[in-house]
């Protein structure tokens, strides 16, 4: 038995010494037609993918992004990326979501928000309109999880998968998962929305209308018409600012941040700025550089607007999901907290569905759900086999 | 006994019939230095008081009020005032704060938010400098919670009030309460934080610069200097609706709103307002005629900076205070969490104080500590008695 324990420890050492190499591929739809009756052609979109298609094509587990995120789930495209895709501890080969099975693969959303990173192919208010040869601005229509769905859907489509073993996303990941498994309760196997919910209360909305008040307050956004002179910096890095914070718990967020009790210039000069909340901003100023001031506000709006069904009623609507359902809220998320996923499971309990429910812990919050989403890895891979 | 259940019933209507009438007063500082070492000459501060101060002065319990708040503790000014005080649910003859036994006073703080309600005199950015016969603006000094309860000070001095029975109050209440206790161990007996923390963190101290960037970036501000000109309306009245936001929780906030799900103009166009934002925009409007925004950046400023002995180390600096101590803070309050309520008084417990602790039950979040403290009325009508 000495050899395979040799053999074992070997491939092991290879399997965390090579990382899983990925490659961006493009998807071009020549028209699409959104939610509220808009056309937009083409619509690109960048994909990428994890594991083989088996034969069947049986195997595929379709990986839904975050607001802030990207297709870029797993691996890495060069061997010397500083890091790896945001879910890398649970997909790759011998994983929770294990790519020696299974055929993992996730797409950027319309609008996304790094529409200026090379990885990130998508279409939105950034992007050109072949019509007029400018980007769209906000002639661009206003778009829904539920577009980003259709659009997945055609993506799938091409390639000729027609069932997915699994839907799983981070959350507006979890919005777009859960909205999969109300339109085609057929097709979606087993659903795992991750710190999401089925539904945005008006209290939430209003929280995305402040992220996006700096940009639409910012004499530089040009009511969105700024391509031609540059992006309204300082109310797109605010936004992103009011971002982070949200994203994370107060335990998660104030050692990274020099004390207040040490910040004398705000004690002498009303004008001063409190040095956390100036590096604060500059953190954000260079994640702005690939970012988008007006993607930000169409993603606050397809996030403000979502509901399980896109109609009245969304607890009506999970009574569409067949799939095997996993919640896995965080427990110190301030942002989508844990009484939403709660609340969801609930509605789909009471109409008969099997739900699963387990919170992430941690001290990040919401970014519990990416930064510590290993906690829960054998809750994901149990669901899956 | 018929005739004393008639006149029991009797007492009782005249009781609930009769508000508590309260009157105004004026207190008048010749000159008084700022904790960072600048001089405001004069000091005017409205209070009120609500009972007889007894004769050796023994019987005086000082409310500190919040934020938003002012000196208007209980009663009303008319018997056909629309509201009285906000705690009047415990501040009466009878009540868990009984005036038949206390002579209860209450002060408006230096940079009060409401500047502009008759009810209300304080001294900050938008009064008069006699040196120059023009509003300071922003050459105000930046005062604190320490200075906020040297004034109170100065006023009971002038009073002959040299003990207090207790020291209650809500939200930044609950920091002047510590401080009181802090500074002057002798003369607090008893210490009540509601809703409240002996610091502010990181976090919450970004979440009040949040409350000050639509003031700071609003064109109509001119750097404080706006007096001639009026108020920067948006600026202001943005603050106000998220300091209305965050002072809720989620299930007391949702109701109050028109439900995103009703609101077809925003999926049509992207421009288009969500209808609950501008509601909530439109009742802060309201709230602002009596406010003044840079006001609002001096309050965020003492808020930022506080903490218990305003030195380096709060939990020291708790360690002077003998009052024995009852925290009470709202179980779903998401603006000062039960968190730093907890961690307070687990400071105090560790250096062997006396220190209880309750939780505010209801919807409301932070607000119960105002609307909902009826409910914890017996536990501070045991720590007074």
């Amino acid at each position: 038995m000495r050899w395979l324990s040799a053999l074992l420890i070997c491939v092991t050492v290879t399997l965390s010494a090579e990382p899983l190499l990925v490659e961006k591929q493009r998807f071009t739809l020549d028209k699409f037609t959104t939610e509220n009756g808009q056309l937009i052609a083409p619509v690109n979109i960048g994909w990428e993918a994890y594991g083989k298609l088996n034969s069947d094509k049986s195997n595929a587990i379709l990986i839904t992004h975050f607001f802030s995120g990207s297709s870029h789930a797993a691996g890495k495209y060069q061997p010397d990326d500083a890091t790896p895709g945001y879910w890398d501890a649970i997909i790759g080969p011998g994983k929770a979501i294990d790519t020696n099975k299974f055929y993992v693969i996730s797409s950027d959303t319309l609008v996304n928000a790094n529409v200026f990173d090379k990885n990130v192919i998508t279409t939105g208010p950034a992007t050109n309109n072949p019509a007029s040869g400018k980007p769209y601005g906000l002639s661009f229509p206003v778009v829904t999880i539920g577009d980003f769905v259709e659009v997945q859907k055609a993506l799938l489509d091409s390639l000729g998968i027609t069932k997915l073993h699994a839907v799983i996303g981070p959350s507006m990941g979890s919005f777009q998962a859960i909205e999969w498994a109300v339109r085609y309760p057929d097709k979606v196997e087993r659903l795992i929305p991750v710190i999401g919910s089925a539904y945005i209360d008006n209290y939430s909305a209003i929280k995305l209308q402040r992220w996006a008040y700096p940009i639409l307050q910012d004499p530089a956004w040009h009511n969105g018409d700024y391509y031609a002179k540059g992006q309204p910096w300082q109310g797109l890095t605010t936004a992103l600012a009011y971002i982070t914070q949200d994203a994370l718990h107060p335990d998660g967020f104030n050692p990274r941040y020099p004390p207040i009790s040490s910040d004398t210039a705000i004690h002498q000069r009303i004008e001063a700025l409190p040095l956390a909340w100036q590096q604060l901003l500059a953190q954000a100023r260079l994640r702005a550089e690939k970012q988008d001031a007006n993607h930000i506000l169409y993603l606050v709006r397809a996030s403000q607007l979502w509901r399980a069904g896109m109609g009245d009623n969304w607890q009506q609507a999970l009574n569409r999901i067949t799939a095997k359902t996993l919640f896995l809220p965080a427990s110190g998320d301030l942002l989508l907290p844990p009484a939403l996923s709660k609340h969801s499971a609930g509605a789909m309990s009471a109409a008969g569905r099997q739900v699963q429910y387990a919170e992430i812990p941690g001290s990040f919050g919401h970014l519990d759900g990416v930064l510590g989403i290993s906690a829960v890895a054998q809750q994901i891979e149990a669901l899956l086999n």
